[in-house]
């Protein structure tokens, strides 16, 4: 469930969300963009939680993968959705990753 | 609970991890780190979320705000007793920000 990322660097985008209260095709939506993005050239690893805030970090390649995923069609259309029925407020961030650490018990 | 970050440049602080099942001392740990964390030079904000996989990425002004923090000597006992005790796996990836974008309910 941690992304198994490679050596850096690559990219993140961090996508901070708070939900309206409508649910209606949200699961559905939110699922079918993680399977598309997997397909995505450039794709990395993905990473999700939410407990009220939302946080899912995406991790690429390079800035172009992150675009041809923003012009994605499906995607494009998802986002409209999602400002229209179940993002009350949002955030993205757009980062280099340079440095990363690991930690995992014997 | 979105941060509300400047505009970029700025850093983020992507932690992610897995619990172990020792709760003990967890919770104040973590609420003490963020009450720390705020009061450090550099500090721009946090945004927490977990169910199952816990996200925490803080943001900084700069990557000496970053290293101090990393020095910061109660900081430093909590990672040694989060290894030892509560986490049973992370990953900590340090990067920079170059374009975030907004969306807010009207």
């Amino acid at each position: 469930m941690i992304a198994e990322t490679p050596k850096p660097p690559y990219y993140a985008v961090i996508f901070t969300t708070l939900r309206t209260e409508n649910n209606e095709g949200y699961k559905d939506m939110s699922d079918r963009m993680v399977e598309l993005a997997r397909k995505q050239e450039g794709f990395l690893g993905i990473e999700s939680a939410r407990d009220g805030l939302g946080i899912t970090v995406s991790y690429w390649q390079d800035l172009d993968a992150i675009k041809s995923w923003k012009h994605n069609l499906e995607h494009t259309a998802a986002r409209e959705e999602g400002r229209k029925k179940w993002y009350a407020e949002y955030k993205l961030r757009i980062a280099k990753v340079d440095h990363d650490y690991d930690f995992a018990r014997d």
